[in-house]
């Protein structure tokens, strides 16, 4: 639950020199600070606490700059994603990362929220892209740090910007930011499978690697629990007819339409003709693929017409990824809950839900601690995507050692009157 | 220059317990330790200054596990980047780097030199493989982290251990590591075209990256000096017939030969009928590719024969990549020096070296500090790969501000006595 917000200050600073002004000031009266970009996000990262004043970044959108050769992009961090998007299409390029929230999310949020999303599998992490970040601390100078580079190649200091990619904002206000664009694909592919049984799952998967290659996309698993929420709750139907236990969303996107469409096609045959899928269907216009990730995508909404969501973004190794669905499935049995699986399982992303009518104690202490600690026992992640912010910290530390101590060592190196994001990921105090 | 050696101890450490055995009695005797790996790097930052203990790695190579659907790689530090190669080979996989001492280096190396090589314009930085890593701190208890995870996403902490990628050994010894593998690509195209000038060299890219998308895997550039070079010195002839004043080497490296063959064809049509190239060659066989990329990692060589050279390893954006390597030809007219340049141009790294009969101080006046310091006035590092270690200490920190400082306060916290590869990147005291 996001705790009471009380703030009555929000400032807007268009520049650096604002932003450590700002900090300046805040820094020299031990004054709370909690730095906002679009506040899309789902853990309550931007949003106060307390009193804490909100520094919105969204004014800070002015300096863009793009090296269609390098492919490289210099910006200010209040640059919402879409926009870039925007500007680097007639030069044949994207950004890296996509997201459902890119029409009025800040590419500075996406720093400092390490952000997945769903095009991770095809171009890799934001640290594989983001090189350089110019950063404000909040400390007696409120001091403008350039962290990394501005080329693609910079090994003459600590690789230090990377701190700042899933820093949540408690180490410094990235105000700047250098990263690598993407050469546009030309052609999106998108297939359905359907598969009998979780490690048969993990078998399309390998042949979707070793068949798709450098054009895989996107490899999404949907159980048949989240499809019946998808046709009870949405009116949404299944484009597989045979009602699979899982449902697994393949997208193919390259260079070379045809070649795609081969390759795609080579990938479904071999996947129903070793028997390890018992249903495909691929895509034959846009039209249908956009209904295939339209399943997909309304997923996270269908649940809440249940009445009550129970959300997760967890992370486990691949061979645990479904196991955990079938154990709260167990331990919620005569309880009148809702266990639907959807995620990005190429990544081990399972995003597990739990619906019911309302909010239930009985169905919460089944739930917790357990899947916290089945998922750090596991070797998994309580966190996949989403960060910690407010509602994920009671159990982020689980099976944490060290590491934990030196977060708040760096935080007290970057913050140290600890004014930026207090009460967050990192215990200051 | 690399300092005189005088280390009397190489210890030999066989599991991260004994890493941290020996990094506690030097921590509370106060013994200056240098980590090293395969001991292959360029800029001596595995070798002693003075005469510090010597911590090899090389026995620390037992444990390894490979999860085939996740393409998750965990292994001990010590293990040689060849052996790695050998035991992905038969599931299918390959690791996403690839360098030259491939066949000595040592995974922890690679990792504490960020390293580069031939596979980065393909699949990445390393900082986008990296999951986890295993830390011995040489502190008190010579303590052992695990920073980062095992899982491919983990948003629940900052993401520190890519403080340790390009951390040239100076924050704690890396033990273990965590690496996601890449499917093997099934296929590999060479080219090698020929351009008049260097702003066609920059079209070329773009056409690379517009025909050759997610098969793009090296794009190499080597002036017409570097082709007499390999002539003079090592009998190599360019396969091209046109002498042009540049060379590309231009690879794909797909999962399907046939598309490959073709995306490469599309694009060496493209370049030649747009004029771009003034001439072309497809490696029609394997043998013929060999010979081209032979050409290419001769160059690291061939102005040995020479008798002294001043190498570098400079990254700069991309409309100055090649003016640098016109600039020093002009200031050294007049003296006997060769200036070729080859390097990774679609990362902006240029190895330009300057070659002579043998050591003169007055080619050396010539190229330094002008070289490093032109190449940070305009935005590029004077380390692109290599790192800094003992040999690019003294221009490493132009142009960079309070990032300096903040590596040191780094530093200190994570090596508080400094103890660990003193008088390297970082200037502890």
């Amino acid at each position: 639950m996001i705790a009471e917000r009380s703030s009555k200050c929000v400032l807007l600073p268009g520049s650096a020199d604002e932003v450590s002004a700002i900090l300046r000031h805040c820094y020299s009266r031990n004054l709370a600070v909690v730095p906002q970009s679009g506040n899309t996000g789902l853990v309550g990262g931007s949003v106060p606490v307390h009193d804490e004043i909100v520094l919105s970044l969204k004014k800070l959108n002015k300096n863009f700059t793009f090296d269609p050769h390098a492919g490289v992009v210099q910006c200010d961090a209040g640059w919402i994603l879409e926009e870039l998007y925007n500007r680097l299409a007639p030069e044949g390029y994207i950004m890296p990362w996509d997201l459902g929230s890119r029409g009025s999310c800040l590419i500075g949020g996406n720093i400092s929220t390490a952000v997945g999303g769903v095009r991770r599998l095809r171009f890799g992490s934001l640290h594989n892209h983001v090189l350089g970040l110019q950063v404000v601390l909040p400390d007696e100078r409120g001091t403008v740090v350039n962290f990394g580079s501005n080329v693609r190649k910079d090994n003459t200091n600590l690789h230090m910007h990377h701190l700042f990619i899933g820093g949540e904002g408690q180490l410094g206000v990235v105000t700047s930011v250098t990263v690598c664009a993407v050469p546009k694909p030309s052609s999106v592919q998108v297939a359905m499978l359907g598969v009998k049984t979780y490690p048969e799952c993990r078998e399309v998967l390998r042949l979707a690697k070793q068949y798709l290659g450098e054009v895989l996309s996107a490899f999404e698993l949907m159980d048949a629990e989240a499809m019946r929420c998808l046709l009870e709750n949405e009116n949404l139907r299944n484009v597989l007819s045979s009602d699979p236990p899982f449902n697994l969303l393949v997208e193919a996107m390259g260079s070379n339409e045809g070649h795609d469409r081969e390759k795609m096609e080579n990938f479904l045959n071999a996947a129903l003709s070793k028997g390890l899928a018992i249903d495909g269907v691929l895509a034959a216009n846009a039209k249908e693929a956009a209904y295939m990730w339209k399943l997909r995508k309304t997923l996270p909404l269908a649940p809440l017409h249940d009445g009550y969501v129970y959300k997760h973004d967890i992370s486990l190794p691949m061979e645990y990824f479904y196991t955990l669905s079938g154990l709260v499935r167990k331990r919620l049995e005569g309880l009148a809950a809702r266990v639907l699986t959807f995620g990005h399982m190429a990544d081990g992303d399972s995003h597990f839900n739990v619906s019911a009518k309302q909010y239930s104690p009985e169905i919460t202490a089944k739930l917790y601690p357990f899947v916290c600690e089945w998922t750090v026992q596991h070797g998994g992640s309580i966190s996949a995507e989403h960060g910690v912010g407010q509602e994920r910290k009671p159990y982020a530390k689980l099976g944490k050692g060290y590491e934990v101590q030196m977060a708040r060592i760096l935080k007290k190196q970057f913050d140290p009157r600890c004014i930026l994001s207090p009460y967050k990921m990192i215990d200051a105090f």
